[in-house]
Formats: C-alpha cells, sequence, structure tokens
C-alpha cells in the first residue's frame, strides 16, 4: 500500500504518458535486480531515491559515509567501497564531481573494477573530461564490463523530480539495457554515439549556454543603459533573432520574470563555479583537439574572475550583476 | 481591376489580419496624399515600392538616379534632392547606409530641413548610432517637424514581401502616423520608446545575435571534433538549454537545416561586413555609456578579422567555416 | 646672455628642483609674450605653472574659477572665458578631460573660435580622439589660426617637474614655435606627423601598455599559483621575450618592485579610469577606421568592468588584484 | 689544468664558433663519463652535438633511428630504445616534441624508468605541462633516480650555437649536477625551483610573449592605420610605456627593423603551430589552477584561429599579417 501510495506520487511527478506506473513498479518489487549507486551527494541521493522508488533494490556507497542516511532509511543497503559495490551489483551506477574522483572510483585500490564482475553495465553520470570516459571504458572492456558515459542537464530539483535529461555515450546494444534504468531518474534520455559522446554533447551543450546567457547579460545590460524597458527589451529579443533560452526562459534581469534566479537575488540555479568548471572542461577539450573556441574560452575566464570576485555559490546568471555598474 | 489583382496579391503576401486591404487600397488611392522615400537602395526600393502598392503616391530621391528607375516605372515621382522632397511631402521615410549619409541628408545643404513643413513627420529607417537619431529628433524640432526612428530586421527578402520588423522610437502621440505607413513595408512594427530606441532596440537584438552565432559555430565545431553528428548535436542543443536562434532557425553547419545560408555556401543572407558595422555602433554605444560587452566587443573583432581575410561578403553563419580547420 | 642664462636653467630646471626659479622668471618676465592657458584641473595646472617658471606670462581660465587660485598666486592673470583668453594671447594651451570639452572650449559661444586673432598657435594637450582634433584644425584654420595636438604621457608628478612627454600633430612649419612653450613643460617632444597624429601615437602607446600590464598580471598571477616566487619569475621574465615596461619597470605584484603604485596599495599613479577612457578612444578610432583590435578590445572591457567593481580610482596595474581568487 | 683549458674552451664556444673543436673533445674524451640523449630533432641533434664538443661520450636514440645520423658520424653511440640508454649512462637528457612523448620514453614498456640505474640524473628539457613533469619526478624517485625539468627559450640557431636559456626545476642539490651539463648547451641557466618551476616558467614567459606580441602587431595596424608612419610610431613606443620585446627586439611590421621574420616574409623563427602549442600548456595549467587569463586565453585562441587559415608553418610575429585587410 505505501509502495503503491508511493507509485502514484510517481506518475503525478513524471507528468507521465498514459502508463500504468503503480501497477508495474509495485508488481516488479520482487523481481528486480540491485541497482550499485556510488556517489550521493546533492544530484546522487536523489537520483538514487528514483531507483528505490521504480522499484530497484539499491547497494550504495559515498566517501562520506553519512550521505548514505537518507538513503539507508529508505531500504538501500550501505556497502564499505565500490569494489564492494562492484560484487553485489550487476548494473551501477556513479554520480562525481570530477575526473579524479571518477578515476579512483573506478581504478583505484578499493575501486569498481578491483571486483566487478564479467558483463556488468557501468554508467557514469558525472560531468567529466570526454577523454577520461574513454579510459574508463577501456579499463572497464579490460575486465569484461560496458561503461557508457550518461552524463545530465538538469538540476537538485530535476533529479527530485526525475525530470534530468541524460546525453548517453556507449556502444549501442547496451543502450537500451542503460535507458531502463536512466528513464526511473530522468524524462528524456538521448543517445549521443560511442563513448564520451555523452560527455561531449554536455559539454557543447554548457558552453553555448554559458555564451548565450553572458550575451543576454551584456545586451540587457547595454539596452537598459541606452533608455530600453528591460521587459520590452526581452519581449523584442524574444520575437527576433537575438532569442536564446537565457533571454526567453532564465532571463538574467531581475524584474523581467518570475521563478527564476534572477527573481530571488541569484540564489540556487546554477552556480558560477559549477558554469566555470563545465567551462574548463570544454577548454580542454578544445585545446586537445586543437578546435578554435574564442567566445567560449572569454566566457570561461568572465566566470573565473567572478569565482575570484565573490560570485563563486550565485547563479551563473547573476553576470548580468557582475557587469553592472556598482551602485 | 488590375488594383484589385493587385491587392489581393498584397493580401496573401502579408498573410493578413482579416482586413479587407484590396477595398481599402482601391479606395483610398485617390485621397491618399503623396510620402516621401529618400535611399532607394536594396532595402529602399522594395519598401517604396510596398508603399505604392498600398496606394500611395511616392516622392523619391537617392544620390544615385539611375536606382530611381524601378520606381519610376511603377508612378513613383523622382525629384533632385531631399530638400525638393521636402517641398513635395509631408510624410518622408529614409533608408540610408550609415550616420553620416543620414547626417548629410537631414542637416546637408540640400537636405530636409532646408525646405521641411512644419508638422512634417520624418521616419529614419536607416541603422545608425541612436545619438545620431537625437541630434537628428532636436534639429527636426527646431524646424517644426517630428524625427522618429525606426530601424528593420528583416533582409531583402522580407522588405519585397513586405514582412519587415520596425523597432520604433519617438515621440509616442506620432507613433499611429508612422504605423500606418510602416504596416504598408513590414509584418511586425514595435513601439520601444523615446528618440533613438528603435536604434537602441535593434543594436541590441543584432549584437546578441552575433554571439549566439559565433558561440553555435564554436559549440558545433567543436562537437563535431569531439565526434558527434552535427544534425544529432543540433537537435539535443535546441531541446536543451543551449538553444538559440543560431541553432534552431538559422544553423551555420552545412547539411544541417535547408533554406538557409549555410546550405548554399554562406551566400545571400546577412553579410558579415553588415554585421560588423552594427557590432561597430554596439560598441560606440557600449563605449560612449561605459557599459562592459566583453563578448560583444569579441564578436565585433572577429567580424571585422573575417572582413579582412576575404568573408566580407559571405553571410555572417561563415564565421563557421571561418574557424574550422582548413582542408 | 640673458638666452644663455635661460638655456642653462632650463636645462636645470628639469633635473633639479633646488633653482632660484623666482629670480629667472621674475627675470625674463619682460621680454615674452603671454600665454593662454585654458584648464587648470591636475595636470593643466602644473605645467601652466611651469611656463610661469619660464618667463611666460600666463593668461588663465577655466569652468572651476576657483582651480586658477594657486596661479594667480604665482602671478598670472585669469579671465573669464576662453574667449578672452583669445583676445589677449596669441599662443594657446589647452588641458581638458575630454572630446566634448574641446569641443566647447574651441567652437562653444564662448569658445577661442569667436575670439582669435589672425596667426595664433592653439596647442591642445589633451587627450581626445583624433578625428576631433581634426575638426578642431579645420575650424581654426577657418579662423586663421594654426591648430596642433600635443598629448602627454606622464602623470601629475612629471607635469609638477616638467618631465612630460609630448607627442606633436600638426603643420610641420610650425613645429619649432611649439616646441618653445612645450619644453618648458616636458623632457621629452616628439613631433609624429599631420594633425591628430600626436593623438593616434598617445592612444597607441596607451593601448599597448594596457595590453602589457594586464598581460603581465595574467602572467605573475599564473606562475605564482604554478609554485614560481614572484621576483624571480620578474627577473627571468624581464632577461627574456616576455619583457616589458610592466613586467621590468611598473610591476604590479606588491612585493617585487619598491617605488610604484603596487608596493602602495594600488594608490597614485595612473587611474583605472583614465585607462579604461583612454581605451575607448583606442576603440573608437579602431571601430571607425575598421581595424581589428581583438587583444585592445579585450583589455578595454577588462578596465570597463573593473570600474564597475570598484577599482575605478585606483592604479591600472591593480588589474593584478583583481584578477587574484579572492582571500 | 685540464679544467682550466676546458674551461677557456666553453668560454670561447659560446661566442667563437672558430675553435679547434675537435682537438678539445678527443683531449677530455677519455676523463668524462657518458650522457644519455633521446630525441633528435631540430632541437636535440644541436644540443647533443655541443655534449659531444665539450668531451662528453653520447649515447643516443630516437624513434626516428635515421634523425642519428649525424650524431654517429660525430662519434656517438647509437642504441635502440630509451631503456638500452638508461643501462649505459647515469646521466640523461630527453629533448621531445610533447607529454605524450615524455610519459612513454620515461613509463612505455621500453622506457628510460624500465632499466635506470640509481642515482642516475634525468635532464628533460622538452617543453610539457608542469604536472607531468611532477609526475615523471614521482615515478623516477620510484626508482631511486632523480628528474629534472629544464625547458629551453630559443630556437634552433641558438640550439647549434650553445646559446639556449634553461629554466631549471628538481632538487636544489642536484642542480650543480645538471648545470655542469646545461652550461655546454646553453648561454644561460636559471634555477626556479622544486620539480615543474622550470616548465611554470617557460609557459610563463610564452604567454607574455604571445599577448606582447599580437597587442604590437594590434597596436602598430592601427597606427598605420590612423597615418602613423610605422618605425616612428616604434620609436615612440619603445621610448615610452608601450615597450615590450616584441616591439623593440622583434617587430612583426615589414620594414621596421632588419635581421626579424617580418623582414623575410615570416619564415623561420618561431612558428604560430608551436606558439599555439605553448598557449595550450599555458590555458591547461591556467584553468587546472583555476586561474584567470582572459588575455592569455584570447591570444591562445588567436594562434589556434591562425593555424586554421594558414598561418601554421609562419613565424608567430605573421599576427601582423593575419590581422590587416587583405589587399
Amino acid at each position: 500500500m505505501a509502495a503503491l501510495l508511493r507509485g502514484s506520487r510517481l506518475l503525478l511527478l513524471k507528468w507521465d504518458k498514459h502508463v500504468d506506473l503503480v501497477h508495474v513498479s509495485t508488481r516488479s518489487m520482487a523481481s528486480k535486480t540491485p541497482v550499485g549507486f556510488i556517489g550521493l551527494g546533492n544530484m546522487g541521493s536523489p537520483m538514487a531515491k528514483n531507483l528505490l522508488r521504480n522499484g530497484y533494490p539499491v547497494i550504495a556507497t559515498d566517501v562520506f559515509p553519512e550521505s548514505c542516511k537518507g538513503l539507508l532509511d529508505l531500504g538501500a543497503q550501505v556497502v564499505d567501497s565500490p569494489a564492494e559495490v562492484a560484487e553485489k551489483a550487476d548494473r551501477i551506477i556513479t554520480m562525481l564531481p570530477s575526473s579524479p574522483n571518477v578515476i579512483d572510483v573506478y581504478t583505484g585500490p578499493n575501486g569498481i573494477l578491483k571486483k566487478v564482475k564479467k558483463g556488468t553495465l557501468l554508467i557514469d553520470s558525472s560531468t567529466i573530461d570526454p577523454s577520461v570516459s574513454k579510459e574508463m571504458a577501456v579499463a572497464a572492456e579490460k575486465m569484461g564490463a560496458v561503461f557508457m558515459d550518461a552524463p545530465v542537464s538538469g538540476g537538485v530539483g530535476a533529479a527530485s523530480m526525475a525530470k534530468l535529461t541524460f546525453m548517453v555515450g556507449g556502444v549501442e546494444e547496451e543502450y537500451n539495457a542503460a535507458q531502463e534504468l536512466l528513464t526511473c531518474m530522468g524524462a528524456n534520455v538521448v543517445y549521443c554515439g560511442q563513448v564520451g559522446s555523452g560527455q561531449a554533447a554536455k559539454i557543447c551543450n554548457n558552453m553555448l549556454l554559458a555564451i548565450g546567457m553572458i550575451g543576454t547579460a551584456e545586451t540587457m545590460n547595454l539596452g537598459i543603459r541606452l533608455g530600453l524597458d528591460p521587459k520590452l527589451l526581452a519581449k523584442i529579443l524574444n520575437m527576433s533573432s537575438g532569442r536564446c533560452w537565457s533571454s526567453d526562459t532564465y532571463n538574467p534581469v531581475p524584474g523581467v520574470m518570475e521563478g527564476v534566479p534572477s527573481a530571488n537575488n541569484y540564489q540556487g540555479g546554477f552556480g558560477a563555479t559549477l558554469m566555470a568548471k563545465d567551462l574548463g572542461l570544454a577548454q580542454n577539450t578544445a585545446t586537445n583537439t586543437k578546435t578554435p573556441i574564442p567566445l567560449g574560452s572569454l566566457a570561461h575566464q568572465i566566470y573565473r574572475v567572478m569565482c575570484s570576485r565573490g560570485y563563486a555559490n550565485k547563479d551563473f546568471s547573476s553576470v548580468f550583476q557582475f557587469l553592472r555598474e556598482e551602485e
């Protein structure tokens, strides 16, 4: 009964597509094999909970054991190391802050690959350098396992409501198996190509997002200085060729839109630090492939300076505030 | 009957709003007072023709008299100077390449203001520095005339099909009078505020457009280098926060979309030179108002370098080609 | 004999402040015709005083009459307007904040050109747009006067010690006459070519200076982050191809050099606001001549943002502090 | 006495090529232990030859055995792999194109560390990421060997004439031993600090060099457009605060200086590709240390675009030509 209720909540959360999820998830509870989950931070925790809610037993671990508490209360099994997860689950999801953590969790002394079973499906949802994803895939293949990269777009809210978008890279034959799990945690799952291409797509999107956001902030600021009303200017841009997601969905100017970080003193949302990190990845991949990205590089530098000047934890749309004349 | 046919064509061209334009235009042919039109280049000519088609007698002039030929054949009266236009019409539209031309046509020795009648409505559709628009408005006011700026977005095709967008700045009481004429030449007419704010809106839009276009070109190029399929990458961006007009409507990568300059070797469209000019205006207004526009400045520089390297007359989306590794 | 004495005095004046200035100036007062001086701000005041010290009677004016007090005490005659200066002197020096002030002082209702005598030598030491210098020269020529631009490099200290560098543009035949006065106020006088070329040289130098300074700040900061000792790094750069004035003469890192603003919390020196102004002039001339200046543009934007973030009045070498991680 | 002679010979060697090199090297051959040299490209070959000329027996290898021919003729012993070099020499110098080559030569299956003797001194003169230098040092230490980084400044000419500058990082106690060899190949040897700091100094210098060069090119181009004579402008900059190595020693404008690549159609010198590589290293270290380098990043992008547009093999001062309007 509790499961039933939980299931129906899920149904609503996902604004679902006419599928009797409640029935499905209750029925399959008994028959599902466990899923490993490593990395229970702000994003990983709600993601793992959504697996539980969909009836998957979860075997979890984190370098900070206290992070696992919430999941333990919901019935997950908590173990001591990635290696131990690998002993007990043949599908494992990792959600970690950066490349070195991923390398350690997979190939470190207590890493997954020390104990991984042949045929295990490894899905890494961290946002990291695509070349590291490729290295992990090679290392996994040597052990007879399959590695896919599946970074997400969407923040903590989307993670809680299972509305993330997953961009997936890896061998196509395993995509369906990955999709089964990812749809429990996200609203969109997109197959992008070979290993690393999920990361590539994520990095590309966020680079263009950063450019569009800074561009929108500059443009709105210039228009305001020239005497235009901000709401009117946003309206004109949005019906013209200047239109972009940052102008029509996430406008950085206080007072133009509601329900966005600019309406809330740039709290919440996607921090400037995180944007700087993703732009650093874009820069690294561009440098390594000798690809010119003049605006992407400058966007990176602007967010890097912002982090030095007290904007690290504000939403990335606060670049509007950063560029404005001080009062 | 000819008028009737012409009218109905117009109706179709404008995908109109349930108005019996045919009837209106035929009936008012006789009773309409003439409209002056100065500057019959690639844009001005089709605009003036649309006034004629809407039943307005047109008094035209251009520094290159041969430019007036097409209009003459359609029944316009061609005169020798802006001053002469001002003697014969109390509504005048100007469409000129740049600020110095506007200054000359209005305040030069044979300029409009030498002969302008009190109460004349002057509408400048050139794209120029907003501060020049303000100067012209002051000069016009001294002569008892009213000056409005009404730059357009949309190219030669939109001008021919009367589908331009006009961004209008000037005293609000005169807006209706301006709108009457502008709707003959455009599909959208937006009131932006005081004199100069039409220019401000235009400049802001094009700056954000340039940033979005270069950003899209960099992003698509990086993604392709990282192994992503260009169409798939465009699709992912367009369903995500990287979405912008340049990615979803005017993609710069050959093969991603049809009917755009990138599908036609970057011919037609909006030339890099024109974009560089508009970015120069954005830069000037930003410098003068002490507004930081880091990405806008860099976009300006990139189009300026492109003009130096053989891209002057290619569509501005050719920045994708400019940034690619040479074969 | 007097000339001989005056010459040797002058020589001393520039390098030695322990000179009987009063005696010199009193004695030669009789034989010299008066020089007009308009604009007695931080720079203009000490410059005009050096004219007095060299025996030139000075006719001065300023929009803020109180600025003239110090000069009045030293024996200058203070009048009410530029026009009045022009009535009384046939050599006039102007030192004003920006282009609009220059336009007003020369061509305004009480401007110099309202009363200028034929043959008058007009020397403008303001830093302004070269195109405005050219306009002023044309306007002066119409009145039979000669206009030269002679902007300075060097700050308030150099102005006080008559150690400024003047970069002079104008007709070559008048250069000697200008040089006679300018050597009283500066250590170097360089003839640059036609009218406006003094401004051009000044703007070019300051643009390269800004680029070198930001570059040095970035480089020193990066080296420090990588574990290098700042003094050692400066030494290495200065013996290598990274060497520039900002690294070897005006190093922006506290502790590397003495006697520079970085050793004094970035007080004194050349304010970020002034650098932003000069870079705005560089940007304007570049935009107008369609010259690409990617690093110059970005340097401009960086100083513009710095002005928005509280660095307006700090020396321009404080860009090092601006780029550093906050404590 | 032999040491005395050797010393005076060395002194001459650096400034005079008319020296009886054969005699010197033959005589001292007996008393010196062999030095390994790995990587005999354009730089490595003349460096190794200078070791031979100074009387050091050389044990050499290269992935392209034909590269060793010249050295073989001069009496060097050529072996098959880095491992074999390590068996035969306890001082080894490496000079390789990039990080992956260094990693392979040290830690690969036939790498130095497979056979290195305890106490061996390993000196890497490649220009690579400082973090790779640190990794190599750790790996070497595990085998009881000592690793130092000693990248050079100066090109093929300086390598031939033993006039390179070496920037050395590593444990201070081993510096003298390194210096003994490096002085045979260079005119300046600078100790920079812990391992990796030689690379750091090199990267920092070249980043500032690139910024200064592009800045000089922009400035000279702008000045020329504004009507200034290029030689006069260079002279003014060089006596003012715009002065830098690129303006006073390596001016990028044809006709301003002799004996530099700009006087020879930008042939020879330091190719744009190599500058782009070094700027990529600067960018990587800056990204990894979260250091903002806005001008450094843009300089990187400009050289990257130049490489895409046909300037890859021209001297890096050809940025002046890249930015000029096409004829």
